[in-house]
């Protein structure tokens, strides 16, 4: 009996629920919903996607997303919603995350039958274990490269995201390493352009981030943005490693899996997954790509770090949301059967002391990257004062203590939940 | 002064317009909406994003996208629409395409402050042009590479999908040569199966259609599915010129940007552009990406084909919004101040001869590749008989004689309106 792959799907449609999900099948697997006399029946049941289960939803009156014209005068009773599962037999594309990608997540999506089509969860086989060998170092190599053995990566943004140049970004590092930072990232918008150029801000900074090392054996892991075309990634990589550097990061979405998948295999140093765009597949209910799919094909990829947002964040994402995608970084990919593929779950916008112990008692431990601008830099001890605080509400969270107790004899972040509150 | 990218939007919001198109320039450019102490006015200056124009649409009373619950309780006068046009100096992060699309399509899509963002059109400065060869063969090098000087390229895609053995594929590709087809595709599903291996595939077709071009002078174009990792597209590619093909198919969507920028570097015949997933950017009025904007992306890394389904088509879209697309590939990337980047727009989802009076009025041209399944395949006079009505219907098209007309004394075309009206 062979491997299957499974997809879960939120469905809104005014057919016949069970043909629509049929349609659903036959658009993505052996051909189309008329059959063809060259798809014999036993090809059907060798390759065609397989309607797993259907779960009814409510009936709502008008289509979440538009129909076609000419289509809409003959909905009769409403739009049933409902949750479908298909499944494929791994043998029709074999564990080939971008023919994965177009199958789950290909033409169906456009399908005239549905006024909404969301794609909510994958369930791989082992195969794509075989296949692609994943993060290459995850939660423990993390620790290791930054020499943070407890706790989470208290980390920063490069601001202002574009303008600075490598001089000014350089000075900067300074101010955070001396301030005590683990980690620190470029912007995203912030790559290799003509004032700001990768290898300069290498040069830059890298030999401030060594000294620091030999001084007191803590490197800083500084995410170098190197997204861009693939010969350009690579030579930016190996400028990065051959400076001492121990990560590099990508904007997955504007790259995509095969660059990113490529990267992986020549990568040395922590890659960081940076998920600029993810509004496209996360702000509407009725079409998308739900994080618990999205970032299984991201962690296939390769990447060891990508980002879920923070609680009480500057943008449209929900806490809820952002708890679930972090336990979904932390949970094994594959069930027991192959390696974890876990990967570190980074908390940025709008963080500060104020939301850790939250943070830490809906996820239950601190194996994640938790960035702040203002929460550090605003902070009135300064830099060092601003890393303390977090440190501190992490300890106490560890440790089961509530921050306004801890804060008693911990001054700076006592003076994190005055200011940031 | 400097060359400017330029970005339209669609925008819904509850906040003041002006606020909140600012929002939108401060956090894709220099900062974040609140100013740093190191942000001085000249960086702003030369770095800020500018708002260039505001106009206002209605007002909807109710979020299109959902809201963070938090912040909907404050809004009192509805939901304003509006069109924004943004512009960035081309220095934040110069002729880059990736770091262009993290720019105009990244954390903006998250903001809080909007319940719709979706990014219609993109004008670009020719410095890409220098930094990216854009299509390497255009309509004019696909008509070079398949022989066909005028009208359409008529294609045909193999079905089923997925479960024909590369023996079954050939058999099949046989007859479709023999019908007088000038273009066949791999469906977007198949491309390297274990029941069908791509080289296998190849070893099948190929000697097929060299033995056909030999004998007549004709090379059918057969867009062979090659998506998958780098170094898997790059081996495949060259198996593929190995055998005398003149045409390689990638899932753009699946691949991913720096995949498709890489592939056509390396690239020696036509670069075939399914946009398998488009629905995840089209069916959404609120979010995603328009053709106009999407497109160009694409052309910029190099595709020369690319699909925009066709009139009365199986899935979602509207006629208007195909034509639209059509004429985007048609026209002109950058004026007239560097190469014209134009690619062939490849029709196809229930196409038949029915379609083509009203795809010619509305589009003027035959520049395209037209792509039908059941209009060829259950024509009453077979293969040859669809393939003949297609042609006879383009003929018809271009020299504005009716069909009606034309079909007294062309039996093809005259079975399929019949057939297929």
């Amino acid at each position: 009996m062979s491997a299957r792959i499974h997809a879960r799907y939120f469905v809104e449609t005014p057919c016949d629920l069970e043909h629509a999900a049929q349609v659903m099948a036959g658009e993505q697997s052996s051909g189309t919903f008329t059959r063809l006399a060259s798809e014999t029946d036993a090809l059907r049941t060798a390759h065609g996607a397989r309607v797993e289960s259907i779960q009814h939803l409510e009936v709502v009156d008008r289509p979440s997303l538009p129909m076609r014209a000419d289509l809409t005068p003959t909905v009769r009773h409403g739009y049933q919603r409902a949750l479908v599962e298909l499944s494929w037999p791994l043998e029709n594309f074999g564990p080939s995350l971008l023919n994965l990608v177009s199958t789950v997540a290909g033409n169906l999506f456009e399908l005239k039958e549905f006024s909404g089509l969301r794609l909510l969860d994958l369930e791989l086989p082992p195969a794509f274990a075989d296949a692609y060998p994943g993060p290459q170092f995850g939660t423990a190599g993390t620790r290791r490269l930054s020499g943070v053995e407890l706790g989470p990566l208290i980390g920063t943004i490069i601001k202002p995201s574009v303008g600075l140049t490598p001089e000014q970004t350089a000075e900067m590092v300074e101010q955070l390493i001396e301030g005590g930072i683990d980690f620190i990232k470029d912007d995203e918008l912030q790559a290799n352009g003509p004032h700001s150029p990768l290898k300069a801000r290498v040069d830059a900074i890298m030999p401030l981030i060594n000294a620091h090392a030999e001084r007191t054996g803590k490197k800083v892991m500084y995410a170098f943005n190197i997204s861009g075309d693939i010969d350009e990634m690579r030579a930016h990589h190996d400028y990065v490693v051959a400076a001492g550097g121990t990560c590099v990061m990508v904007a997955i979405n504007s790259v995509g899996l095969a660059g990113v998948a490529q990267l992986r295999r020549h990568c040395q140093v922590a890659l960081h997954g940076h998920r600029a765009g993810w509004g496209l597949y996360s702000r509407s209910p009725h079409i998308g790509i739900g994080f618990a799919a999205y970032h299984k094909l991201w962690r296939l990829a390769g990447v060891d770090h990508i980002h879920v947002n923070g609680l009480r964040n500057k943008f449209s994402e929900e806490d809820d949301s952002v708890i679930a995608s972090a336990q979904a970084c932390q949970a094994p990919l594959f069930g027991a059967s192959a390696p974890d593929y876990t990967v570190m779950p980074v908390f940025s916008s709008g963080q500060s002391a104020v939301q850790v112990a939250d943070t830490h008692a809906a996820l239950g431990n601190s194996d994640l990257i938790y960035c702040c601008g203002g929460g550090i830099m605003a902070h009135p001890g300064g830099i060092a004062g601003g890393v303390a605080s977090l440190r501190q509400a992490w300890e106490a969270a560890a440790a089961g203590i509530a921050p306004e107790i801890y804060s008693r004899d911990h001054i700076e972040l006592a003076q994190a939940m005055e200011t940031f509150r």
